[in-house]
């Protein structure tokens, strides 16, 4: 594939100090010059700064073990999160351009200070159990395998109830709101405004209840209203994939890949305006086709063994192993075991604004 | 509020010769004027032909058992549904202008042979169990509370597996097909294409799932893919919206009166383009605000007892009663004991052509 | 095609009986069974009672003058129109079951009133000039070949500045309206409440320019907000086309056939929720395929002289014929002279509720 | 307002180096913690690393022409494009963190050769004539106040027909597809596909007709259809809001504001998924509400002079002048002359992802 690149005519002195000059006369005008950064901003297909890599779960809870002993939560810092810091950008806190993937730690008996903020965040609890996240005032337990939401400006604070640690994945949208300069932050109360424990939160109550609606929740919302996708609902709607593959029955995304979105119930759309959030099962020995999209996801693996294989890498993961795929990467997921993966990703992104492109290998273009 | 009217100027008996022998001409040439019609053609208001009515479980009941004695079942006649008639609208089998309500009675082991048809229906069971409806091949069955679907073009049969006989409610958009010409039919399989009698539909295990979506299945439909609504999760919805209200939270549509609508996952909206389907449950002693709206409905009691109120006439109702609320008419619902109602009406008609308007009494119009 | 008929098996003298009983049972408790009514209400293609039918412009325009000497118009009758009543509709004012049609005549310095109501109504205009119809207080000059809007519940009226009296043709959804009891009206004032003559109304000026918006006028708008649709930007859009089809490029709907739809500029879609208007344009000799389309139509020539083939009968039709297309005919059209001809139908209900079905003559279904 | 800050207890030498040997163990491990971040990461508003700037017309053109004598424009340089660079966005050629805005220049018998890439493109000129820019073979004319389109994916090239230099405004969305890793490019041919030089493009033929879509083209598209918006309609729709102004009528945005968004007409929605473009006329003497917006603009004044307000920096400018307003700056135009101004930004990208907020000063919040 041929690549852009700078005109390459030989000039002679003058005219290379004549161009010197312009140059000079652009720098001091705040201006540059297509011609000399066309190939690095304008690619033949995405070239991605960041780069595929994996975090090991069994490197993150230990450090935010030690988070724990000696940074305390509270106003200021607000939260105790140890974010993915992508090695191509920079040293900056994202794993992607878009997306912050966080591990996020609360001792015994601590509380996150409620606050609210334009930035959309969900969490994902890959082990633990005790904490309580606060939602505009509706408390909502936190298990191993749920899904929990805090779309963007609501009130929200976390707080455990135990004598016991505990941690999960935070992901929200950060480096995308900081890009766009969309930001907005207000604090709430230092501590949760409701300090009650209930099974099931009021949103679950209200609108977790398949193919049906509240009559007074008829408008659509811009996130969902559902607080809590319970794992065991997720469980079983993948379950009942492979179920209906074995009857002979279309049902799964590829032979021996069940996969489910997370969505919006009043719309059928994504969870969230910036960010798409799905769970895979596949069978063991199973392998995906290996395709590139248009962008970026992080994939955390809930459990079973396997390898992720990214532009041809192949990375062996396991339980609580964190992944982050470039756009356009040539991706592919191979079971060893059972294998269940927590993905999310900015597609909501590129699709609202008409950036999405699939190849799938071995397929013309 | 003043009506139209002709106009009244007084002819003389030669201007009367030559206006009896326009209107001759007009009729000639299949012309009609709009003065001497615009009173009943362009009312201040929805004045329906459709008149209010109860037809009553105890009544309908034993016709349909007649019928099974008296009336086959199958190719020809294709099922053994009686339509409600609305006294108002001539004799049709037209419940209101846009709407079919039937009961439908199928024998011990008998079969209703497969067909389809643009028109959307569904089923209603108040009471009784056995039969399986087969919707494109895929067996659902029917039981009390549940309500099922069978939206335009796909085929469909229904086959009792037992002795007993059993009768459900039928609703479809048949007059308003036959009124807009939209009609197309297929015959299908003289019996049901698959006879199976799984207590779960493959529809259900795809996508019955609260906030999940199959990603095999990420295309919108017209209509909800889910063909079968369980009672177990719309009692458990209306039993948690009077929870939360008594816990003091909103909830509710009025003051202890919970309700759902029946939804198509992919959108969030009807399940069907022309058909909404709700159902209600009101505390003991509650009554609803009258409201006027446009577009017709049907309800039928699922259990408890009162009263529907239409236009200041107070009909006391109990299980299985079916009341046809006409367009624009007084509407109001009054419990006596804990009162559960299944509604369905032609909103998403009038709401898709921007006809809806509601008028609550009491406040200003 | 095999259709839908009654059961046939030939009772006994009791069994007829019993059946005669139970129908007379049926009948008293207003019900009606669908075994005997099959194959009327759902038959396997669509069976419009609408016929086609032609009124021809010469018999219409003389009855409408002769209305003009003999009818006032005024507060009442509200307007001289005579509707075109469609002879398989029994003798009611509609053009097919969803579309009223008529002719208004408007004598010299006459004024129809002020109202408003539900209706969804436009003008076209075959010939004449003089006069103004003012909406919501903004006055539109009626030319030759315009095409003018009055969407539901904008109050209008029309005035003749002239001596001479001025013709048009309405289109509205009067029969639709009146079946869904949707209809709601008002009077307003005796005189127009702007009797200036612009030559160009306010709507025109905000809105009439291509692909630009006012920022004052940023929400979508159920129906348009363009109150005429100039001849001058029809003919020039419908001569483009077929200079683009003379120069190789693809811009007619089929060879020697240009179209354009009338639309909605903050949706691009159909001016009004329930009638489509188009206008087409015929090369001398042209013939458009055969297609058969679900929804009623209605063509006016507006220049120059063809055919209107339905259902395989040759309508021969020339300046100001009007000609009904009922759902599911078989239909084309055959150019003699350069031929234009001004379409509208009720195609947006049946597109927005998804009964929309084409079949192209020649083609396998 | 309070700002988001680091917890600060005083910390233990002990603490100290054990906090240090886990901030390095962080580091090490592509990690950082949100407690040091959060105060840059997360405001409290929109702090915008871009600054305000203002670029003099009488300051690009005499570079852009020395350019032209110094630099070849062709295959690999592509275009003749010099870029502003935001004095606060480091040195990259970024107008806003989304937003490229350049001067192109091409001199007499010059071509830009074809090419086409996901970036979404626009032109728009304040003075000059003389090129065409040919858009998927289809040749527009480029001329003074036109407003043209180069949607994402589609070839395009320029040349100058003439003997004299041209030089306008490019906008696109390089900053932001670089940013989210979504660009593609493709390379077309050297010379432009078809050199003829219409004066009007069949873009404009078969769209540009208000309130009328060709039936050839039902379907939506993503970008708008139309090629160039001619300045002969800007100017009259702006015109013409100004006089309904003087006759009493709504039409402006403000007193003495008269304002137009360029939409695509298949939708009514901005032209392109990631650009708004709008036009703005003001009266001598008016000054716009001071407002603040999420989203980020740039200006160009068309004709006339007056002051661009920014944060209280009052930028005087005149024809040509290109001004930068960041996200969530405080903003009024002020005129001094008749002030015709020409915008473009990325509110697009922030509305379809729901950041979107507007404050007015001088109301509450």
């Amino acid at each position: 594939m041929m690549e852009n690149q700078m005109v390459a005519a030989e000039p002679t002195a003058e005219e290379a100090a004549a161009l010197d000059e312009l140059y000079r006369d652009f720098a001091a005008e705040s201006l540059v010059p297509l011609w000399t950064e066309i190939g690095d901003l304008m690619p033949m297909h995405p070239k991605p700064a960041a780069v595929p890599h994996v975090w090991r779960w069994n490197t993150l809870l230990p450090l935010a073990e030690r988070s724990g002993e000696l940074v305390p939560v509270g106003r200021g810092g607000e939260r105790r999160a140890i974010a993915l810091a992508n090695p191509g950008l920079g040293g900056r806190p994202y794993a992607t351009p878009t997306l912050w993937a966080a591990i996020q730690y609360l001792g015994g008996h601590e509380t996150a200070p409620e606050h609210r903020h334009s930035q959309n965040a969900f969490r994902f609890v890959v082990e633990g159990e005790g904490v309580w996240t606060v939602v505009n005032g509706d408390p909502v337990r936190m298990s191993r395998g749920d899904f929990l939401l805090t779309p963007g400006w609501n009130f929200h604070g976390h707080h455990n109830e135990t004598d016991r640690p505990m941690a999960w994945i935070d992901g929200l949208d950060i480096p995308f709101v900081h890009y766009t300069d969309t930001a907005f932050f207000e604090f709430g109360t230092e501590r949760v405004t409701d300090e009650s424990t209930p099974d099931i939160s009021r949103s679950e109550r209200l609108w977790a209840h398949p193919g049906l609606r509240p009559l007074s929740g008829l408008g659509n919302t811009v996130s969902s209203p559902i607080g809590a996708y319970r794992w065991e609902h997720t469980d079983r709607a993948l379950a009942q994939q492979l179920a209906l593959e074995d009857e002979g029955h279309p049902a799964t995304v590829h032979q021996g890949h069940a996969a489910v979105r997370f969505v919006n119930p009043t719309t059928g759309g994504d969870v969230m305006p910036t960010i798409r959030a799905q769970f895979h099962r596949l069978r063991p020995g199973t392998a995906t086709p290996t395709v590139r999209e248009v962008g970026s996801s992080v994939y955390q693996v809930f459990e079973g063994r396997g390898a992720i294989v990214i532009n041809g890498e192949v990375n062996t993961v396991e339980k609580g192993d964190l992944v982050v795929v470039p756009s356009w990467a040539a991706f592919s997921l191979q079971a060893e075991t059972p294998f269940d993966l927590f993905q999310f990703g900015d597609q909501p992104i590129i699709e609202r604004l008409n950036f999405n492109r699939t190849y799938i290998e071995g397929t013309t273009k």
